[in-house]
């Protein structure tokens, strides 16, 4: 197996970032196609030097291509799977860098195929900065990224992704699809949440105006994940409902057993926030070392 | 009115900031003395040159101040009080820089005078770093600090703590006790509440060996604000507690609007992440211009 081409569709943030960890890598000796609609956007992906060639017509982007990555919000990548599929050369893999799995999986399964083959996959890795103009070659670099087959998914799949992974410089994780979601729901859809929720909550209450003047860095942190894309959100929520459903389930169970210790103004108030605060030093410790 | 003595008790992050910032000050010609328990803290103290010169002993510290600065957890601030006032020459203005107001400015009433004076203050500044060594003499440069009287709180007291604002460089923002602790709830003490019942709500799920692999920055970043010392937020929360569980309760609605939407999976989810992120950054651009 040897990777020679490959089609980034969808060059935001993350395709444009994993379009120049590729062509920045030492190791790999490919040619990057970008699929982009607007002429202007090619235009700008080429001056960032993101890819070697775009173009604005699916079945030529990705023909000829060893491997296509799909890097178009979730709510797209049903579509352009469906678009792409008759233009696929025998052999050639395709990877989706989307947030949830279950849906996107599934998908693959009935869209691609039966010359290509689809694998999941999932790069936990995400910068405040967003669109191409924002693309870093180095994002991938010591990140895990989240491999994610279903249980017939050909060894040559897997061996095409980490090719990919080798070349970007990031941590293969192998998961099956609901086990990604439930995780993800948990690690980093509850955490995206709950920022446009404290949002909504405190810019609704009537004294705002004061509140306003006086919210500071506490607040700003645990807002700043409010600034990405409004359309990759939803497309998140509308394909992973039920986990999501879940992970909030669990935190408001939390919150409230929170809250019952507080009115109560007992000890093991101290125990919670001190048990908190280790099992996240413990974590940092653990994902990053040094 | 002229200060020549400020006392501060507590040489924690913001005792010391303030002190640095006082000394650094070239409008302020004052003398600093800095209260501490332990004899190393005070070594520390005078190294950095927080403050000019230390004492371990509460009524010798206090004595001839004009301004004393109450800077310990909250918990401790009722005994502090009594202690001090008994050894505070007439006019001495007593401020405290806790994070709750109502509990503190009852103390206050209850403890301090006939002959001193006390008003209520809170610094709407934070940093990562914590104890002395973190002290930062610019920390309270362009923030604001939340000046809270009692009504019948002499003017004074006003002007002295209005001094100690212009030299450490920060905005004075009135309000009254309760609209304070109301609006902090929310602000503040929700933020950082909802940083440790993230992490007790991911960190007890039964996936967390696998979740813990996968939480990247999203999950670091909102569960940062669980660093602090457990000692104070248990104190802030016991002295705010009405109002913490209010914002709570305006919290656990919100995520629960949020989650039906997401379970209907309707068009008015990406109008909330729209109007959440819009609000956002308003915010941002009103509080933290250029």
């Amino acid at each position: 197996m040897t990777i020679k081409q490959i089609t980034i569709i969808g060059l935001g943030n993350i395709g444009g970032s994993i379009g120049l960890a590729v062509r920045n890598s030492e190791m790999a000796n490919v040619t990057v196609t970008g699929y982009v609609r607007r002429e202007d956007a090619g235009r700008e992906a080429l001056r960032l030097g993101v890819v070697d060639r775009v173009s604005d017509d699916l079945g030529d982007a990705v023909s000829g291509a060893d491997l296509v990555v799909l890097a178009t919000p979730v709510s797209a990548m049903e579509t352009v799977m469906q678009q792409i599929n008759p233009y696929l050369a025998s052999g050639t893999v395709v990877v989706d860098v989307g947030s949830t799995k279950v849906d996107v999986n599934s998908w693959g399964r009935q869209h691609i195929g039966p010359a290509a083959t689809f694998i999941g996959g999932h790069p936990m890795a995400g910068s405040a900065a967003t669109g191409i103009a924002g693309a870093n070659g180095d994002l991938f670099r010591d990140t895990v990224f989240c491999v994610v087959p279903e249980p017939d998914t050909p060894r040559s799949a897997h061996r095409m992704l980490e090719q990919l992974l080798e070349w970007v410089g990031a941590r293969p994780l192998p998961m099956s699809a609901p086990q990604h979601d439930q995780c993800v729901a948990n690690a980093s859809h509850l955490p995206m949440l709950l920022a446009s929720v404290l949002v909504t909550t405190v810019a609704n209450n009537p004294q705002w105006d004061v509140t306003s003047q006086l919210a500071a860095q506490g607040f700003r942190e645990m807002t700043r994940m409010t600034a990405g894309s409004a359309e990759v959100r939803r497309s998140i929520c509308s394909t992973n409902k039920q986990a999501i459903s879940d992970a909030i389930g669990g935190f408001i169970d939390t919150l409230e057993n929170y809250r019952q210790h507080i009115l109560e103004d007992d000890e093991e108030l101290l125990a919670m926030f001190e048990d908190a605060r280790s099992a996240r030093s413990g974590w940092v410790a653990m994902r990053y070392p040094r």
